[in-house]
């Protein structure tokens, strides 16, 4: 179809951006929206009237995923467009906030211009992304794409005992199960990159072709913990500097192969400045686009990690404690977004996504493709999260177009 | 004077123990019997029948140390010899009880033997060594020695806000300061080694030429947290990855000089899985019994921290928490304690202490030495705490032999 004249309005989008960032507003410009907490309710409410003033027709199903549909001059599958307006306990006004409010412009800015689509258009907000509160997290969009069944969403409990099921109904965001989607034609997601590549690169937009495999192992290193002023350094089973010396391999192996690995969680015992380090227990999170670099560098780090325990005679333990593949999201809708971006002059990258998005589960049911705005410092969950006015009207703009495309659009994406 | 034909009773000193092990006992053979608790002052109460049922004169300090005086054929300064009584939480049943019964032992064997000495003999249990419910430890000889005035030590307070002065005087055992010792001749300790050393070698007794200097320091190592997944390597400012170098130059360097380093205590944050650690805290604890290549070996770690911190570009800061110089003690003792063992026919060694002791504080008194007993694994302050049956007996011997020999010297030991 013809490229579209028009453009978003980034006023009301910003309007309607810091409306959305004085419910749960905590110190300094940081949201605190728990999923289904009072304040995601406020939200949820408030987010329910913006649907309706656009004219579109609202409804729950039994996760709490939010729909507005706005009907097509034809019944085909719609284009699904969203993402969460939960936050973490000490989040940024951004997130996957952006990514619903940014649907909601698209539909504003189509009713404004009395633009038609050839396919319906629905915008989403899923329930629970952050996993903050109810583990794990993507769990209302898992919940859809049948990797979590009801049951278990609902007997999710948080630290104080409250089930998922419960609160969903004391907010009143319990609907029906026939109101979850089905028969979608491509889903889409704008969100901010969580990471610094595109601040860095000078790049307003990228183009996300998918979600980084990870591993997740849990490393436990067990030596002896001794008094530390009698025993010689030769005769000591130190924990903690085996650790160190396995975390310095993990970052020499990973780096070399451009494979991200974080040592991100330690802890010691017994913990005491004159005490040798008996055990250390530390995490390990390693990414990569490539699933099977990433296997290979995993080997190479735990066969590195267990010769350092053999070589001080100590013992190590290796628990596997996920393994996720990594996503490929449609290629050609990945190529659509660098497409129109391009034709509106923004710099646009296309890059693979670190981070988990409700995108990875919704892949499993529809093409799908995100958008990634810059994040300033590549800060995220973070009340210093950051994206600069320029790059959100960007990315609004961007994905105003590529819904447009979608939407009027016959052909099979796969 | 002559050498002693007598030799301690084994029998009575283990039954002794074992009652003293009764006092305060947790599972596995383990003692918790913290300073001024109602378990120290029981079993105070009975070593006070103990020393009284030797013929001792009893007598209570200010700081509620316990002194029992043997009489000598002449009022010259007498030859003190003691310990602790109190243990850590979850200590063991040898640790400094051995130093106190060891001594009564002594004195109950010369009362055996109708043996007379020219000066008087005197045992000691000091008040809280440990520091495990009021620090500083070695605190009670510290006040003898003037380290610490009695309002400090009266004003320690313990986790539930009780004061070392009002628990000395519940469990009634504050005395006078004119009761603190003055003029000493010779302070001698027996203690378990709390280190592998005699063990390894397999040695049976330990001549203390001193207590190791030591540095305690604390190391901030300040990067930046950022999402695991999307920020490369090449990116990130890990504060973690910047602090386990730094753990490996620390070994490397202590190890290369015999200097015995520890990192004993690490914190990170945020500490969680998918994060890039922002900030490493942990303590660096340095012993060497040699002032100068102790400070040479702190230079050069300090210097290499400081390198690697600047090559990753982010910033540490190094702060001096404790500096304490190597105490030497008296080598007319300690060369008499090595003699006085040989002669017995044991194993000797003479060899620095990697620990804190009574003895410490007590050399700035009097001339001073400590002998050492094994300690099976080098394992102390836990309740696996074990020194063997022979062990004790060579040790209590060899304090025999000296304490009997100090106690007829005329001569100046300085």
């Amino acid at each position: 179809v013809n490229n579209l004249k028009s453009k978003v309005n980034f006023k009301r989008l910003k309007d309607t951006i810091d409306k959305s960032a004085e419910i749960g507003n905590i110190p300094v410009n940081g949201l605190k929206r728990l999923a289904l907490s009072d304040e995601d309710k406020l939200m949820r409410d408030i987010f329910q009237v913006w649907m309706e003033e656009a004219g579109l027709e609202v409804r729950i199903d039994d996760f709490g995923n939010m729909y507005g549909k706005r009907p097509g001059k034809t019944d085909k599958p719609p284009v699904l467009v969203g993402s969460h307006l939960d936050t973490q306990p000490s989040g940024g006004r951004f997130d996957g906030i952006l990514g619903v409010l940014t649907a909601l412009e698209v539909v504003r800015t189509l009713n404004d211009n009395d633009i038609e689509t050839m396919r319906p258009i629905e915008i989403v907000n899923f329930t629970n992304e952050e996993g903050a509160r109810f583990e794990p997290p993507m769990m209302a969009s898992g919940g859809l794409a049948g990797v979590f069944d009801r049951e278990f969403i609902y007997s999710r409990k948080d630290r104080d005992g409250k089930k998922f099921g419960d609160e969903l109904k004391r907010i009143g965001y319990q609907g029906k199960s026939e109101n979850r989607i089905q028969d979608i034609y491509a889903f889409l997601e704008l969100h901010i990159e969580q990471g610094p590549v595109l601040e860095n690169e000078n790049i307003s937009i990228g183009a996300v072709e998918g979600i980084q495999g990870t591993n997740w192992l849990e490393i436990t290193v067990t030596g002896e913990s001794d008094h530390a002023g009698p025993t010689p350094m030769n005769l000591r089973k130190d924990a903690l500097t085996a650790a160190s010396q396995m975390i310095g391999i993990i970052e020499e192996r990973a780096s070399g192969k451009g494979v991200m690995a974080t040592v991100g969680r330690l802890s010691l015992s017994p913990n005491v400045t004159n005490c040798i380090p008996g055990q250390v227990v530390f995490s390990l999170d390693i990414r990569h686009f490539d699933d099977y670099l990433r296997k290979e560098v995993l080997n190479e780090i735990t066969e590195a990690i267990q010769r350092i325990a053999d070589d001080r005679e100590i013992t190590v333990r290796i628990e596997d404690l996920w393994d996720s593949k990594t996503t490929i999201f449609n290629p050609k809708i990945v190529n659509l977004i660098e497409e129109r971006a391009k034709e509106l002059g923004y710099n646009v990258k296309k890059m693979p996504s670190g981070a988990g998005h409700d995108s990875k589960h919704m892949n499993e049911l529809a093409p799908t493709a995100m958008i990634f705005v810059p994040s300033a410092n590549g800060k995220s969950h973070d009340v210093s999260e950051l994206t600069l006015d320029e790059d959100i009207e960007n990315g609004a703009n961007v994905l105003y177009e590529v819904v447009y495309q979608l939407a009027n659009n016959e052909g099979d994406l796969v």
